[in-house]
């Protein structure tokens, strides 16, 4: 005990959530559209500026604090309002008295590190912002006085280029791959002025007139502002390639970059019998990484902002990967922001809906209820703003000022779509559980049967049995004919169909060419999911290398935003009308991390934070496969060829699950067969299991 | 129309309260308690960082404009987002076309200032901050592109000491009366620290100890800041006093101050055969006008906040002399703050029901209802959340987390407490009225008859027929035994009550020695009024003189935040627990202004705007009184002894209301006889009226 009193050191704390608030305000308006600052379109919330922080003591004798707080502060003892102080050493009388500290900051977020023998700010704080509303003061990783949050910045490395090609008699500098970060001159000379235009291809660098990105400066500028010789643009851009054309009297030794970067760590792996498929996995991880920053993004040129769609993706994403679950909450607390709610998240309705399910995905895969405690009335208040919009059906319908999204397609969104229905009966269903683990068995019930209610009307009102799935929306009562993959896709994946629907759904709609395709990776992420949720692994795997494969032969480093196939060569990279619009770096194209660590690999929680899990592994065509999935603090190896599955967890107990056509053989633990030819096998932590199968046909 | 054209000018537009907001959070934290800051505790509100402006134009040829933001901005034309402009200057391509410009400001509030040929910036462009929240943008009087409203500061004059004395060797510098402003330091020299004690009472200045406001400062540092030889202190004070200790090495030539002020216009008078009252009115304008400030503030000393039942009171004054509404709607609008609403105005029930009433008083003092349709829906949700308090007999009381103020006396204000009850009704009927002008008649409605039973509700389960007034609260169905003056003032003053329970407060409430006395200034201002609206006048004057006056006997040169006659010497500067705690210069305390406004000189708006009004002087046992009250543009002028009345008024339709025991002769008009010996007079602007008349016994 007195050695962990010892190993206590003080942090920085402040108003939970605020960290996150204030930074995602400062991240949403970095977007540049050439140069010109290209703000998030929704409200910006904001920090409290005025705090006040206490802490109850009992000391037994006189103890000398140090107070520094990001902000102007006064302290007091007791109560005694009127009597204030704002040194920064103060002696703290014995025995039993209450500290308050108020602190004001309008720029940054206020807060308050204080360090004493034994009276320190830490997490058991509590902070007001005055609305009666006492917390457990926020804090996170800043335990150095000269650290606050608000000097928060990612960690950078240099890069350096690996090729430099001169066009126009301009240098052409390739870094190799997309990267993200900030461009560096060495020993810039001269007068002048230097014009820098980034390309996420070579065709964008080239393209003066329509990259998105650009810089310009003034070399006397730059030499003035250079560190140990090189100076640094001051905003960080994603790029692959940058095209200098400096003035003819301005001249550099070499250019390099500043790579900013989130550490993660790479706790998953896939290595299997098709290299295409490795690559494209590899890929995926960099995607991911790159978009992996103060928040999950989008995309790292465009949009730069945080969507509670991709998001949602994202997160999936970095449990079968870097399982941060830093950026997690991050960003889910960022996207949530402050009251009055009058919009959905990012306006989108379907963001909102998201949000729960992130939630409930969060609490499923880490365990972790304190963070969903801590914003539960958060939860509750924007459950109750969605449950506003519902009609007199009881579905949900987007107000004039919302954007029902669901997909970048061309369909029509009026009324209500079955989709956000399916995403409301999850979010009801995660909001249940929520209540449930809050100790309202009452709020719980009403949740669960909320969400029971949409999902029979759903079903009732959107499925068409001659179609064999959910129809797209219904306006002003009638069910319009529409069919879409999207709702089927998600009332499949959240369990809503019947073992028969199910098959209509694969046989139907998803394998039905006649069924508009899905082009954003955004929406084959679910669409593939589901096929290997109804065993389809092998068409997935071929999907994985004709789509993202597809990428990869048009000399993708990262995966975009949209692909389609049929389009010709600079045309890839148009989107939103512009010649360059497109992300080529974009979150939701690292599905294939997801789909290869859940569906191959096969590693699904069947417990909050893995306590209990399933690995079904799939190969879905391979020959062979190698990889694991981090579970929390721990993993779990798979390895599979034709004939032998290898497995071992370093936590928790799983179920193995897979096909033989004859009895198999195990080094540990008796294999239970369950139905003809699928077998059961209780996978212990810390044991090595070496499986011996015939495949089936 | 050419030549109005060519007068108008470009100003500075931001999205509508946000120059308040912002104003608001800066002021809520200048308060100092012996050096250190002492923030308002309720949750400062804060301006949106991220807000778009649009506007549409039609030109007939290409435009140049020249765009100034407070901020960040990106320019873009007719929605096409993807393509904007940072450039100053722009040229506007002829015909129709729709301008957006994004602002972003995270530190002042986000402005744009656009000037062009026909193009330019006012309060008919349109600005969102992204919640489809379209409004016409906010403006005043920021003409200039140096001036934005982040520089806004109150002007400020010289003004030099009268008097300066040596005490224990030190300079005690005496400025003649209470003050605020900057200390100055002229020709500073040497080296060593100076303080300074400040004192709105000479006894506060010698007080090292304890006097509230103090400074120090280093002579070296002051040298380096002098500007003309003066260094002034960078923080603005109230005090009559300072006291000057510098170190033996630091000399100057003289100490000066600068006086900060809101160059109000003093639109009223009055004077009359008692001098001390001449005087007392007087002090009373000076002390409205040093709290007179970016808004109507408490105390310049302390609290030097914005508190919604001070502010109440001062609106009214204000009414009656500078009649200054800037200041005014600067106040609702910063009161009011931003949603979500979660606590009380400044965390009082009584303050946020003061607000409705202030706006309703707005409304009828100025006929500008604009102003309030801007802020009507605000006004709904805080009633909304009002009404969320009503307990189950439909009276409103506090939530635990709620300060029902009503006074600083010692009565308990558990449960339901009558005077809230009359508040609420007030503020229903307001809310009545406004959606009646909003063209909600169903609203309008609806809050008429929540206040009609409000009302009645409070009549039947507070009055006591024995003790012949309104008992003070009412717990778990019980009405206790208290009684205080406060409900029965309200009520009487609202036109809740029968004649004979008029009477009735009056005779056994009001004047009854045994009912515990008013001793705030604050509540003497609703007394007294409701006094004189029963005809007191004789015994308000009186209570003016010895209230107001003691505090002139001790030497007040502005009026205090409470007055106890009983105290002795410096126990009067006491309260709170700190003996110079107590603000001797409190906007409440010039309620005289009021009183001898509306009452004495007899003025008061009967339809909005002073487009009918009522003059019924009353000399109240004075021999003589002469003065003027504003009534927006125009003003009315009293002239009244115990033989004659002369009344002018430059806009409107008055009714001169007076008594005269013989028929009164007058040069214009004809007086009619309302009932024995009161008479009317019709009165017409531009005219002068001289009344000769008999005073009744």
């Amino acid at each position: 005990m007195e050695k962990q009193m010892n190993r206590q050191v003080a942090t920085w704390i402040w108003y939970p959530g605020e960290f996150e608030i204030r930074l995602h305000e400062k991240m949403s308006v970095a977007r540049r559209a050439r140069g010109v600052m290209y703000p998030a379109y929704w409200r910006l919330d904001r920090h409290y500026s005025n705090i006040k922080f206490r802490y109850s003591y009992e000391l037994e004798q006189d103890e000398q604090i140090q107070i520094i707080a990001d902000g102007t502060f006064s302290f007091y003892l007791d109560g005694m309002d009127n009597y204030r102080s704002s040194d920064s050493l103060i002696t703290l009388p014995a025995g039993r008295h209450e500290i308050s500290i108020s602190v004001f900051n309008d720029v940054e977020v206020p807060a308050l590190f204080i360090d004493g023998p034994t009276v320190r700010t830490d997490s058991s704080w509590e902070v007001t912002s005055y609305q009666n509303d006492w917390k457990q003061a926020g804090s996170w990783s800043f335990d150095s006085t000269v650290n606050p949050p608000s000097r928060f910045r990612l960690p950078t490395t240099p890069h350096e280029p690996v090729k430099i090609t001169l066009r126009d008699g301009y240098p052409m500098v390739d870094f190799g791959r997309e990267t993200f970060g900030y461009l560096r001159f060495h020993n810039i000379k001269g007068n002048g002025a230097v014009r820098v235009y980034y390309g996420e291809s070579i065709a964008e660098a080239l393209s003066t007139e329509d990259c998105v990105n650009l810089d310009r400066f003034e070399a006397l500028e730059a030499i003035e502002q250079r560190i140990n010789g090189i100076f640094t643009l001051n905003e960080a851009k994603a790029f692959r390639y940058v095209w200098i054309q400096g003035d003819p009297d301005v001249s550099w030794e070499s250019v390099s970059m500043l790579y900013e970067y989130v550490p993660v760590e790479y706790r998953s792996s896939f290595e299997c019998s098709d290299p295409k498929l490795n690559e494209i996995y590899d890929i995926s991880l960099y995607t991911l990484q790159l978009n992996t920053r103060e928040f999950f993004l989008d995309g790292i040129k465009r949009d730069r902002w945080v969507w509670g769609g991709d998001a949602y993706q994202a997160f999936l994403m970095n449990y079968y990967s870097f399982f941060d679950l830093d950026v997690t909450r991050r960003t889910l607390v960022a996207l949530r922001g402050k009251d009055p709610i009058t919009m959905h998240i990012n306006t989108i309705l379907d963001y909102t809906l998201y949000w729960f399910i992130s939630l409930y995905d969060y609490h499923l895969y880490t365990g972790d209820f304190e963070f969903i405690r801590q914003y539960y009335d958060r939860a509750v208040s924007l459950m109750d703003f969605c449950l506003k919009q519902l009609n007199e059906e009881g579905l949900v319908e987007g107000r004039k000022q919302d954007w029902v999204f669901v997909d970048w397609a061309d369909f029509n969104n009026e009324g209500a779509v079955s989709t956000e229905q399916i995403l409301l009966a999850r979010s009801l269903e995660a909001m249940s559980r929520f209540a449930a683990l809050m100790g309202d068995d009452s709020a719980s019930g009403s949740y669960g049967s909320l969400a029971e209610e949409i999902k029979s009307t759903t079903l009732r009102l959107f499925w068409d049995e001659g179609k064999g799935g959910l129809l797209h929306h219904r306006v002003e009562g009638e069910t319009k004919p529409t069919l879409t993959k999207h709702a089927s896709m998600f009332a499949m994946t959240y369990g809503y169909l019947s073992p028969e629907q199910r098959d209509s759904v694969v046989r139907n709609v998803m394998l039905n060419p006649d069924v508009p395709k899905i082009r954003t990776p955004y929406m084959r992420f679910h669409e593939l999911a589901v096929l290997c949720e109804s065993g389809e692994h092998d068409y997935v795997r071929k999907e994985l290398l004709s789509y993202w494969g597809g990428m990869i032969d048009l000399g993708a480093t990262t995966f975009w935003e949209e692909y389609d196939p049929s389009l010709a060569d600079d045309d890839h990279y148009g989107m939103y009308g512009m010649k360059f619009g497109k992300s080529l770096c974009h979150a939701w194209g690292a599905g294939p991390i997801y789909l290869l660590g859940k569906y191959f690999l096969g590693v699904t929680p069947t417990s909050p934070g893995y306590e209990s899990y399933r690995i079904a592994p799939n190969l879905g065509g391979l020959e062979y496969m190698k990889g694991k999935v981090p579970t929390g603090t721990g993993q779990v190896s798979v390895e599979m060829d034709l004939n032998t599955i290898c497995v071992e967890s370093t936590t928790g107990t799983g179920i193995l699950a897979f096909f033989s056509s004859e009895c198999p053989k195990c080094n540990e633990g008796e294999p239970r067969e369950i139905v003809n030819g699928s077998y059961e096998l209780t996978i212990e932590a810390g044991k090595k299991y070496h499986i011996s199968y015939q495949p089936t046909k």
